[in-house]
């Protein structure tokens, strides 16, 4: 590495934009519009069909690539583990969407049946989503409460609470499919974008504390009404702690049991992952034992315990959603649609990148959109993915949706031929497995110090979003969590850290005048740094940060300015005043000042200072007759940074013209650096300039604009700084001196010479 | 201007971000964190108390600097002409709100003087406002409908309908006056921020039209029921489209007649404002005529008109608030405070600026907010300001706030004792006014061309908030269109257009590569800008992006090799491979295939290459043995430009971070350029940096970085371009051959010696 490699020398000529565009020629490129990118979007050829047939059937595409001697076997254990938890789940997340608990297997079935053929994750095991079954159970619990009476639905006649409510389910279900396949063909898959992690963390937790309070019920073995709408979590823990004394020992006795059972081999699994083939599918183990357990001392008459109870063989014939239905839940169902496609599709995304393949947004809209559909018309409940199962299915080496396919074929085993044996198995069984399931979740808490260390504005969309969605509910919670995630990224915008620049002195490089202790600030010129987009919220903040930079208020100057000037026509006319060559001459003072009082101060006065009738021009900063005052203004040049300046809205190209006009005005020369291409082709665009506000003003960098102005107001190069220096250089054309000035360390081969 | 002052030359030390730190010593500056703004926000002193309570009675302010014998003059005609307005207004906007009409005339009353003492505006004439009104309007025909029996809300009973309206009214203005109140103290005055102009201009055309349809039926005599409620609009026009064949001839004569002469004396107004002292009065000349004719004949009687009747003399006794209203309107409250104090604010704004005094937001909240609960109490309604009419006030020439007051006293005076004169007055005349008076906000109409010529977002932003307040209704409306506004700042600033830059020969200065002809990019390395601020909502995008512009997937590409890896070490392992200094030498290639196959992808697939186990360094881009193919990597440094990202959330620090070492995990050398400051400090807050990610890959300009690679990897310099010029004048100092070799233009004087 040479002597010279570790400086920078530049010498070239000084660049507008203007000067730099006529001297570099430009490309020119027709930048699609709108019209174009939908054109290309409709045209059609046979590959594009093709590609579309087969994005349609992912299936097609991975199923030729099937090997099977390799990735058979491990799907198939992988299906069968994935399966017996599938079971399990299924009746569990049942209990939240408040429905009987064997509708859960047709959920574990239908949708991942769909999901084989349509989906684009190798990964993730569709099914019911506990925070989407809560959702679900809400709407139920709305229209089918447990102790009043239903609400009056055209379709509800003769059919008892438990088939209304599952008509209720379908239905929801369904028309959050229909949202789905549509949201899929219109392909509008990139709004989860807004769902940020941040958001979701917040929206989770919040969840987990919902299911946490409606397991508790189970738990504790009491009969506890469901309720919905805001604020349904306190009065649901109101009632809890009023029917606490009647609490089912039997029932906590098992669920204690269970949770420390399954928390403590839960955590043996992470352990020793690498040394266990597969987990010890410790769920399942419990269940079994419950099961027997509860059976063999007939636990339901002995302790009056909440058990599983019948569970019919084999399938219900399909049914038809119910359209008034449609009606009362779309409110519902829309946030449901968003969170259970979001949630799928952020998991799915973490296996295909782990396993390096690739997904697709729509696609996978369309598949759950289909599942959700087909499912509801099965009397299956909304399906999504739960976390649990798709990492079981992962880890126990599921390598294709193969193993999906026949964790189906467990469930639809055990719905058709062994059901039976679950009945005896006690809901507080099902609700302690959901519990301790939530410990995931929960941690999640974790996230809030963090985020509070880093980011505050993150770390109050957290909390906003997780506060909203446990007091208002899931669905309004989410909106509320959106709102002020949005409402974040305008705030972060709308008050930068605005800061006036200066010269290090001997460089080009311009930093905040206040950081550095030896920088230089040319007087006359003030560098003016706009950190952050401009638009409507802060075109004013801007503004007024601009005038406290500079000292003054333009606009007022301007007044003042006509006023006098104003005043002084009148006089000359009179002839109280009297020009001569070294500015006015005051020949009587007397009848001045009335004249001056009756000065109206109506028309005209935003006008830039008009000359005509006088002799010549008024300097202002000099001593002025007949004791008129105006206020100095001992700036010449303003220069604003728009390195940051990424967009612009027509409410800021307003205000910014009316800003630049009035310094204009005052014969302040404004100068505009470092201007994205884009904004300035929109200025061109919006008519921004006219005769005050020209092109011209706009230069490549804050040194070019520093130099061009220098060059203008040469009185400035006697003084002793970098810039004198500079200037030198530039003129005499012998860097040297440039360099010797400023060469602290670093010995310089060329001044050795 | 000398030959020298158009040139740009700069010669000085290299700097990376932590080299400039170290030779430019930094002035610590503590930030104020919000605590301290809050401890200075209560602090409390003598003069700070006095300012306090100074600004809470503005009227001390103005009335100390009161010149009697210039403004009182022109404050008494002003108050004349504005008083007789605000009689007509009043009974006519009375109408919006579905209200008997002479309670109009006490909110032209009330709010006036108590916005006499607390309003900072000198200007705006306080009192009823035509959107606020028909905003009253729709909760009063919500609660109290023309056909159905009204809400049972205890406190009705025993009054009569105009009573329970009346009631009504006065209950949701004093809500209103309360939010005000409240918003005012806690000084959130500046929500109106986020009203910006095209909201605003958006949502007043939309209620122009709320307010043309609602005043059709008086304009033709119909009797249509008051509908509110989303798409209400919709069901008014129906309802009068049913009933057109009824309508009243007389009425449709009087109020075309009114329509026309208005319009046209307007018009007039207009042209020869300069001309006219005051502009004619017409509204109150064509009411008094109306008045006239109206009694000569007998409307009423003969053809059925409806009039004003019977106007009550004197003011009523003071009502109290009803509370269960208060549950029932809250939500409808809190938009009418916003829009009431939006709207007041914006007009006293214009002239504020006009006229040059200051305004204060949150004194003006207070002063509304005061008015409305004090004139809520005497049954008046929600008070803003009618630009009319404060154009009246101020074009007769008002100068302060005794306008105002005067204004009221006419108004008081009509109330106490010359009213009965508007009982023939019919309600046609009152509508026609009304309807006449919209056509300024009717034509802002043409702001939806200009804004579609000018930027396509805000043009959405227009048209999203007047439709839907024109379907939704116009408190829905206001937040839909909030929504739509908010969105748009993010995808302003989600979807940017990204460009790889490149240098112009000769200079330091980077362009879009594909923008100029003549541009030189360095093989091996890639600059790439980023011109937006980064935040959850496009991090993703820009990955791809980036990704897309280096042409290769970065984790993909650490795959292949580490999998190569991790054979080539078995298989030197196994001795089919031998290492010789000249890379690796092929043994036996037997068996290197099915040990290629058996190779399992799981583990440690994303950690950084490592090479112990091996006797050197292999060389990706060389050939490699066992026909193993890692896809070559011909890039050497990648160049993030970051002078436009004004902000980082933790989404987009995760998302960077990783994007980075992904990088740096295939050995390329990574910078970023142009960070500003506060985003580098956040950086290191957030401990964004670790072994991979390091600060010395920041550095200040894209110059200076680009300099740094090319002495890091001198082998560039052999080639012909402007760089490996730039390298030599830096190398032998000489800047001359520099200069000389990219002059093209201006004579310099250098060369010539």
């Amino acid at each position: 590495m040479q002597a010279g490699a570790n400086r920078y020398a530049v010498a070239r000529s000084l660049y507008s934009e203007e000067s730099f565009a006529e001297e570099h020629e430009k490309v020119y490129r027709r930048r699609k519009t709108a019209l174009d990118h939908v054109k290309q979007y409709f045209t059609c050829d046979a590959r594009r069909a093709k590609n579309a047939v087969l994005s349609l059937l992912p299936i097609i595409g991975w199923i030729k690539i099937y090997r099977v001697k390799e990735w058979l076997l491990s799907d198939i254990v992988s299906g069968v583990s994935t399966g017996l938890v599938a079971v399990l789940q299924g009746l569990a997340y049942c209990l939240l969407a408040s429905l009987p608990p064997w509708y859960g297997l047709f959920s574990a079935f239908f949708p991942v049946v769909i999901y084989f053929f349509l989906g684009t994750s190798r990964h993730i095991s569709a099914g019911p989503f506990p925070v989407l079954c809560l959702m679900i159970g809400s709407s139920v619990t709305r229209l089918v409460p447990d102790e009043s009476p239903p609400a009056n639905i055209t379709g509800f006649e003769g059919l008892t609470k438990d088939e209304q409510r599952v008509l209720v389910a379908s239905s929801v279900t369904f028309l959050v499919g229909i949202m789905q396949l549509a949201m899929g063909i219109l392909q509008v898959g990139f709004v989860v974008t807004y769902l940020s992690d941040t958001l979701v963390s917040g929206f989770t937790t919040a969840a987990a504390i919902h299911i946490l309070v409606s397991q508790l019920k189970f738990a504790l073995g009491l009969q506890v009404p469901g309720i919905s709408g805001p604020l349904s979590i306190i009065y649901t823990l109101e009632v809890i702690f009023n029917k606490i004394q009647s609490t089912n020992v039997c029932d906590v006795v098992i669920s204690l049991a269970i949770m420390v059972a399954v928390f403590v081999v839960k955590e043996l699994n992470d352990r020793f992952k690498a040394k266990l083939p597969v987990p010890i599918p410790i769920e399942v183990i419990v269940t079994v034992i419950a099961c027997g357990v509860s059976y063999a001392f007939d636990f339901r008459s002995k302790y009056g315990v909440d058990v599983v109870g019948h569970i019919p063989k084999g399938y219900e014939p399909p049914l038809a959603p119910n359209l008034h239905i449609f009606q009362d839940t779309a409110m519902e169902a829309f946030p449901m649609a968003i969170v259970g496609f979001a949630v799928a599709f952020s998991v799915a995304k973490v296996y295909s990148v782990k396993h390096d393949y690739t997904i697709d947004g729509n696609q996978e809209l369309i598949a759950f959109g289909v599942s959700n559909i087909f499912g509801a018309s099965f009397k299956s409940f909304a399906a999504s993915t739960a976390l649990s199962r798709s990492a079981v299915q992962e880890s126990t080496g599921g390598k294709t949706q193969v193993a999906g396919l026949l964790s189906a074929v467990i469930v639809m085993i055990v719905t058709s031929a062994v059901g039976f044996l679950l009945d005896p198995l006690p809901k507080s069984v099902l609700g302690a497995v959901v519990i301790v399931n939530l410990k995931g979740m929960l941690t999640q808490f974790r996230e809030v110090p963090y985020l509070w260390r880093r980011d505050k504005a993150d770390c109050a969309v957290w909390l906003g979003t997780c506060i909203a969605a446990v007091l208002l509910g899931l669905d309004l919670g989410l909106a509320a969590g959106l709102g002020v995630e949005v409402l974040s990224v305008v705030l972060r915008a709308q008050f930068p850290r605005c800061s006036v620049l200066a010269n290090i002195p001997g460089t080009d490089i311009y930093k905040d005048r206040k950081d550095y202790v030896d920088i230089y600030e040319p007087e006359g010129v003030k560098i003016f740094r706009i950190p952050s987009p401009i638009f409507f919220a802060n075109i004013e903040f801007f503004r007024s940060k601009l005038v406290e930079a500079v000292g003054f208020n333009p606009l007022r100057i301007l007044r003042k300015r006509n006023k006098a000037l104003r005043l002084i026509r009148k006089l000359v006319k009179k002839g109280y005043l009297q020009w001569t060559a070294n500015g006015f001459l005051n020949t009587s003072s007397g009848p001045v000042k009335e004249s001056a009082e009756a000065e109206s101060d109506a028309e005209g006065r935003d006008l830039p200072t008009d000359l005509k009738e006088l002799p010549g021009r008024v300097d202002w900063n000099a001593e002025l007759p007949a004791d008129i005052i105006v206020p100095r203004v001992d700036l010449h040049s303003l220069v604003l940074d728009f390195a940051a300046v990424s967009f612009l809205d027509v409410s800021a190209l307003k205000g910014l013209k009316a800003a630049l006009k009035e310094f204009v005005r005052v014969e302040v020369d404004v100068y505009i650096v470092a201007c994205d291409p884009s904004v300035l082709e929109k200025l061109h665009q919006c008519s921004f300039f006219d005769d005050e506000v020209r092109p011209s003003m706009f230069f490549l960098t804050l040194h070019d604009a520093a130099l061009h102005i220098l060059s203008k107001h040469p009185e400035r190069r006697q003084n002793k700084s970098g810039y004198g220096k500079i200037l030198t250089t530039v003129t005499t054309h012998h860097p040297a001196g440039g360099l010797r000035s400023r060469d602290r360390n670093a010995p310089d081969p060329e001044t050795r010479l």
